[in-house]
């Protein structure tokens, strides 16, 4: 007998949130799961996100479009307008760059005046098999205390402000803060994590993206209280800049530093980027965690690791754990 | 019993065109037709359509847009889908004015390098209940022949360039012309025309939205081949410009003008817009139809004719002329 359907909470932003949703929705379709919920960072200051942030003072809107397009449906109208949200415009002109979900979460916010309303609107109009949250109701801007960018004294550190500066810094992060440090917390996102069967952590750029939920007060402490089983996935490989020379026990470490008290269940690795097995499952263990290794990336041609998930890799590996 | 169900095409643009589709759409809805298709003007040179069509090389596609919006479904889903697509941004920067219907088509266009392509899968992702189509494959520009605008000889012509320019001339129309005079039709638009059981011209601005359909020689060609039934539907009232001081048989007689083998099945009036009835219907018994005379327009809360058309209104009007 199939166990009773659960639900999920999937924290981080970007390409590695859009990986975890994907094979979240799948999990979501064959009804292992009965809910699907993103909360997003909002802290993006580049691109076609920075543009509208700026102009419209909104959030950024470009991880929960992202967020969006994974989690519309698998057949031919589903995909479609996940390929259309994602589409970025071409041309020579003022649109150059803009992603037309973008705009469409944009006016929507513009239309009803209320962030999560308007995301629940956009979710019903692409049909997304889930729910989109941002992890904070005003926009964040990150902040890193960097070593190694001083060339006279490699020791000193300096302040790296804002999401694109501080995935791209050349030197080693110290640790991330938020500006403002205590923002606005989404009381749905607050509301999902402690109600939820399970939460997913990472993968993503880990102190741009995943991070950044830790350093909400309302939201860590939700994280810290709710019976929630919390799953953190690590990345596939180092992000040059943020990450650059990390191994996955660094990834935890990092992770822990920033909440000693989170309590894990499990941290789901991809098998191949694990050179040390045994350092990191006593990494995992004394964080009170179970330590699971499965193929997760994508395979080239030749049959070698890209640094991109395989969804239904990943969704297969979360089926395990969360059927376990 | 219910006479079987059937087609019509309805050409125009900008708002006539949107209330024409509204009123359709009811029809389809209730089943009287199984099929609508819009046949679009693509001239407008203003805003953001002329922002995107300068930016782009495309269609300008605010016209297609409306009559999407028109098409949208009437349940909560669909008709928030209208609201969106129809919604323009208001902000202080760069996407002030843009509309986010006009982005969609032309990011769907962006990615399917084909105009009839990308708008059938507009209507798709908007669960449209019509096919929108173009009236032409390039982007066009009307031009008027305008007398009145020297001060120093009434009688002397000037030409007048662009829709926006052509809708808000001073001067009096004294016949409108396509540049390039014959650019590549739809053929969709044609096989729809020669397939379809009703065709409706108007309403909409006279010169600048209704009459450029009769400009292109394969349209007109078809318009005058089919064996479609012709509803010509006349303005509420003349529009300041370019039908100023215009009553319903000068919009008939422009034209007829243009397109002199015309054969009209029925011209649609308002009742309250027509003063001397039996004129009217002498010219449009000239012409071969019939006129039907109805109460169309919405009332403001005293009862007083607006310039805007009821839907509902319309759609019955419709559904008696197809009926009968």
């Amino acid at each position: 007998m199939r166990p009773t359907a659960q639900s999920a909470v999937a924290l981080g932003g970007g390409h590695g949130l859009h990986a975890s949703l994907s094979a979240l929705r799948q999990l979501h379709d064959d009804l292992t799961l009965d809910q699907v919920t993103a909360v997003v960072t909002v802290a993006d200051n580049g691109g076609s996100s920075g543009r509208l942030r700026g102009e419209f003072g909104v959030l950024p809107p470009g991880d929960l479009r992202m967020a969006l397009a994974a989690l519309c449906g698998a057949d031919d109208w589903g995909r479609t307008w996940a390929d259309v949200v994602q589409h970025r415009f071409a041309g020579e002109g003022e649109m150059n760059g803009h992603v037309i979900g973008n705009l469409l979460i944009v006016g929507l916010w513009e239309r009803l005046g209320d962030h999560v309303e308007a995301l629940d609107w956009v979710g019903r109009l692409l049909g997304a098999h889930g729910r989109v949250l941002p992890m904070a109701l005003t926009p964040l801007d990150i902040t890193a205390r960097v070593r190694g960018t001083h060339a006279a004294d490699p020791t000193a550190t300096s302040t790296v402000r804002g999401q694109v500066e501080v995935a791209t810094t050349g030197g080693e992060i110290v640790s991330v803060a938020l500006d403002p440090p205590d923002p606005t917390v989404c009381p749905e996102a607050v509301a999902a994590i402690l109600d939820a069967d399970w939460v997913v952590l990472g993968p993503g750029s880990w102190f741009s993206s995943v991070i950044p939920h830790l350093l909400i007060p309302a939201l860590r402490d939700a994280l810290e209280r709710t019976d929630a089983r919390l799953v953190v996935v690590l990345n596939l490989e180092p992000q040059d800049g943020e990450t650059g020379g990390y191994g996955p026990e660094d990834h935890l470490g990092a992770l822990l530093e920033h909440a000693p008290d989170l309590a894990i269940h499990t941290v789901l690795a991809e098998r191949s980027t694990v050179t040390d097995v045994e350092t990191l499952r006593a990494a995992v263990g004394s964080a009170g965690g179970e330590l699971v290794l499965a193929d997760l990336a994508e395979r080239d041609d030749e049959g070698r690791v890209t640094p991109r998930h395989d969804h239904a890799l990943l969704a297969a590996a979360y089926r395990e754990i969360f059927e376990a």
